[in-house]
């Protein structure tokens, strides 16, 4: 299934998008969720219960285009990032192949939602795009094995994990570069797993920079797997339906192109991931 | 004043604390908050409003030590950590004296209040102990200059930054050995700027295991101030009421003592501030 969080006259709703048409679930069965965090928490008892009321048919549908998608979650959600995931990135930052995944945190005001301004700040030009497959867990938990750690995934979204470069190397910890508001693009559509390969595995992977192809990669080229990502990070935390977990970024990214390339105001920056979609953000100056 | 945020049969309250006494703000004035971030956002007219309360009188005291003290925002707030900023820390851990800080993030799951347990991981042995005075915003903002920074400080509390030394350095980031489910204390009392020297400056710190001292400094050590930090932050991201940003620890940590001491299921961590209070935690075994 594919589900479209997005905003209906201010109120929070959530649609599920077939080809072009949305059906509001609201609309489907007034008793189901409007917030994809508790659709994640039903687990697949929800999942079965939407795919019956869905087979019933008789809900109106509406074109998908029309919907003002929004932020996926709420703003106690946990993102969690992989840094250098992808090998050849890894190479174009000198980087070594990491043995143990450089994990970092964004909080809820560096987010925001589809199709609203990526914001370059006042204080640099180094603002750059990371295409990023992200995860989104449904049952949550700790110490979850890599062997079932995909039983834990609700669903896979794109991610654009804007960065301000010379800010996330003022010291060792990457945190003001990768903690901007407004910085990084998540969504629009999440794609429950059934629909995708295993792990999202060898899906192409896109960033498109006012139309130019910025990077074209695949997500076989991730070191870390989506289950590995999980089993990981739930070793040190406990994972909860609604958390998020972006698992890095291909080689193309703007800074290490020669010569460097960086987002202005005026830009749109889309991220592609085959079978998921399409992550589209304006970039507008701050303030 | 003095603030102790603590829960009343099951519910979420506020006190002020004067002496060994504390008065229920709801029993001073129905209509004031019951959350810290609430008294925090509304600055020093809120302040002012208790402050005349509190000289009416009649309100019941009951002793402080009776309240059962609990973790003190809710759980959207940001907790920013600085890294390395006493000097003679940094100078342990074989570091250089950062030029600008070391800035890590921790999620509200890896947090606990005063009183409850800090959770030694099943997967690790090095559990350590950080002595940290914590800021507490009032006035938000962005872009805040470092001159008018302290106008910002809602007040000024004890943190013990737990932190689990071998995840901490598996890659470059420090999020896994941050960011371990309630692995960092903070509390009890928030006491406001005006109790203390600017800046919460020239204030002994200590932690004590068991009894034992094994920190002792001062916040005179910090090589960033707190106005630098509140300004530093807001440089890159929105600060907001009940937000804190902790002040790094000084030398003396388990994993840079000869022979390493760390913290085992069984311990009592304590952390004390002159003019601020003492933070004590327990140290429960996971699971």
């Amino acid at each position: 299934m594919r589900f479209l969080p997005y905003t209906d006259n201010g109120r929070p709703a959530l649609a599920i998008v077939t080809g072009d048409q949305a059906i509001d679930l609201k609309a489907l069965d007034q008793s189901l969720p409007h917030e994809l965090e508790d659709v994640a928490a039903g687990g697949p008892a929800m999942l079965a219960t939407i795919k019956a009321a869905l087979a019933k048919g008789g809900a109106k549908s509406v074109p998908a285009k029309g919907l003002v998608a929004r932020y996926p979650v709420s703003a106690t959600h946990k993102v969690i990032c992989v840094g250098l995931n992808y090998a050849l990135h890894a190479k174009e930052g000198g980087n070594e192949i990491p043995t143990y995944p450089a994990f970092f945190l964004r909080v809820r005001d560096s987010m925001t939602g589809p199709g609203e301004p990526m914001v370059r700040p006042t204080v640099s030009d180094k603002f750059d795009y990371e295409a990023e497959l992200m995860i989104v867990i449904g049952t949550g938990g700790r110490h979850i094995p890599e062997a079932s750690a995909l039983d834990h995934v609700f669903g896979y979204t794109c991610f654009n994990d804007g960065s301000v470069r010379d800010f996330q190397r003022k010291s060792s910890q990457w945190t003001p570069g990768k903690n901007f508001d407004r910085t990084g693009g998540v969504g629009p559509v999440i794609v429950t797993p059934d629909e995708l390969p295993p792990g999202a595995h060898g899906l192409k992977i896109a960033s498109r920079l006012n139309g130019q192809t910025m990077q074209s990669s695949n997500t076989n080229d991730m070191i870390f797997s989506a289950a590995k990502a999980v089993s990981l990070c739930s070793e040190f935390t406990t994972l909860r339906p609604g958390d998020m977990i972006a698992m890095g970024t291909p080689e193309g990214v703007g800074y290490a192109r020669k010569p460097p390339v960086f987002m202005k105001p005026g830009d749109t920056i889309e991220i592609e991931i085959e079978g998921i979609g399409v992550l589209s953000n304006p970039v507008v100056a701050e303030g």
